[in-house]
């Protein structure tokens, strides 16, 4: 079984939908593909917390298996992000914003955890993306999240990174910016052009779709009749995903497929309460239970 | 092998889309639907047409093995409508609508008819609707289709037939508006709570969802790069479907889902091209190579 390590945000999270609000609740795109992938496998952690990081939450990662040797702490705050999500719970606007001591953050990976095999570069700047990367020995898998913030400010060096993913995971609308293609297929395909092996469009409620050179594969969305928030739904889907490749080491078609199924899995999961909340209970006899009610919602 | 009788729509439209334009082309919920089950089936089409609708038309249909006893027709015009697509294709606004020789449609289906187990209830007025049902001796399975215009205007007669129903047939967009609910599952099970036994959420480029007190069943649409027009892809989706329901009498949850997926497989087709042109030259091979091609893109 490898190991992955995750850079990205550990972040405190004021979150409003539809269904209710919750305050200071333990976020961060790092986090929840941290949280996700540890039921699969080992995970290394490259992120930076304030000195108001609470020794609680600390324990509750590395309750987790989660390697914390990479989580910097500095004097300050903690990211803080605040937001409202609409009816359309695809839609959220951003209320408040504090990178703290994230704004400085400039990891220096630890000797031991460059030889991670696998590693997921949660959505930050692409420059600091390249930056963690080259600080990996041999990766045999990189996969990569971004958002329309740095396809727009920053095309330069995520086109430059672009050639260096295996597997890039962006969001439909994130893959129309991207490529200038509104068409799903012409999306993906302009994105391939780029250089990255394959790329897989999440689509919300509507599931995922993964492209590569051969071979189309799309899964839909487990229909729950309650979400009550989606924050980190995609970093959850990206730790099942990534977590599972990293446990069974089948990056064939058919490895791909089961762990974009397990990716989904997790991102079911985590939006049925506020923030991660729902993954602090979450066992791996539920995963596998959900795993086989995505074989009874798809098969023919 | 039963047959299926479809009561609906028989037009001439114009339909302009991102893609391009065509005049007058053939179309009509009862043509579409008629055309997609006939690969599968026997069908008696039950509409109206004016006297200008022309032989070389009729003996496209007829040459699909349709039968055509109960085309009615009246002095005056064919039903036509024009109708111009967004770049997000889920819209569209209607440019034009004359129903000429549809305005007084009461069809009186011939006796032989009567007799047809499988019947497909297209979108028309559900008090219309009725009065078809009504005439059919003992039909095994019903399937029906409406629209938000009926919902919002003709919810009393709509909601008497679906008890009635096997096999609801809606949008998404048309599902919230029936049930009150923005969320899918909770949307269907509303539904299901109002009498019809499953309902089908078609979801346009993002597949179609099919919900049954015992069951869930999600089929993705299929990746086309180029959808050149979206009209009549929800009755070549149900043609397909209640076709292959009708030609293998299989109604168990098996043989539903297969029968979705052939749905999907005729959806995709219909888009390829202009109203229902692509349908003119599809071959039974090409269903049977789409179907696998679906299989190879939901199969894990």
């Amino acid at each position: 079984m490898s190991a992955v390590a995750v850079v990205g945000s550990v972040a405190f999270d004021d979150i409003e939908t539809p269904a209710g609000r919750a305050a200071h609740v333990l976020g961060g795109s790092a986090t929840h593909f941290a949280v996700a992938a540890s039921y699969f496998c080992p995970v290394h952690l490259i992120a930076v917390v304030g000195d108001d990081f609470p020794a609680d939450e600390r324990e509750y990662l590395a309750s987790r298996g989660i390697d914390l040797s990479g989580l910097e702490v500095r004097p300050g705050r903690t990211f803080r992000w605040s937001g409202r999500y609409h009816e359309d719970l695809n839609v959220r606007d951003t209320l408040a914003l504090e990178l703290n001591v994230f704004a400085d953050f400039r990891p220096d990976v630890a000797a031991a955890v460059r030889r991670a095999p696998y590693v997921f570069l949660a959505n930050i700047d692409p420059a600091l993306q390249q930056g963690v990367l080259d600080q990996f020995e041999r990766p045999v898998l990189v996969a990569c999240d971004t958002m329309n913030h740095w396809i727009a400010s920053a095309r330069e060096p995520l086109e430059a990174l672009l050639p260096r993913i295996d597997l890039l995971v962006v969001n439909d609308e994130e893959a129309r910016l991207l490529s200038g293609e509104r068409n799903v297929a012409r999306a993906a395909r302009r994105i391939l052009d780029r250089g990255p092996r394959t790329v897989l469009i999440k689509r919300g409620e509507y599931g995922a779709i993964l492209f590569s050179p051969e071979s189309v594969f799309a899964v839909p969305a487990f229909p729950l009749e309650d979400v009550f928030d989606p924050t980190g739904a995609g970093d959850a889907f990206a730790g099942g995903m990534v977590g599972h490749l990293a446990a069974t080491g089948d990056r064939t078609d058919a490895g791909l497929r089961r762990a974009i199924v397990y990716g989904s899995v997790l991102a079911s999961y985590i939006v049925e309460d506020f923030g991660g909340r729902r993954l602090r209970t979450l066992t791996r006899d539920d995963i596998e239970r959900r795993y086989r009610q995505f074989v009874a919602l798809t098969e023919f």
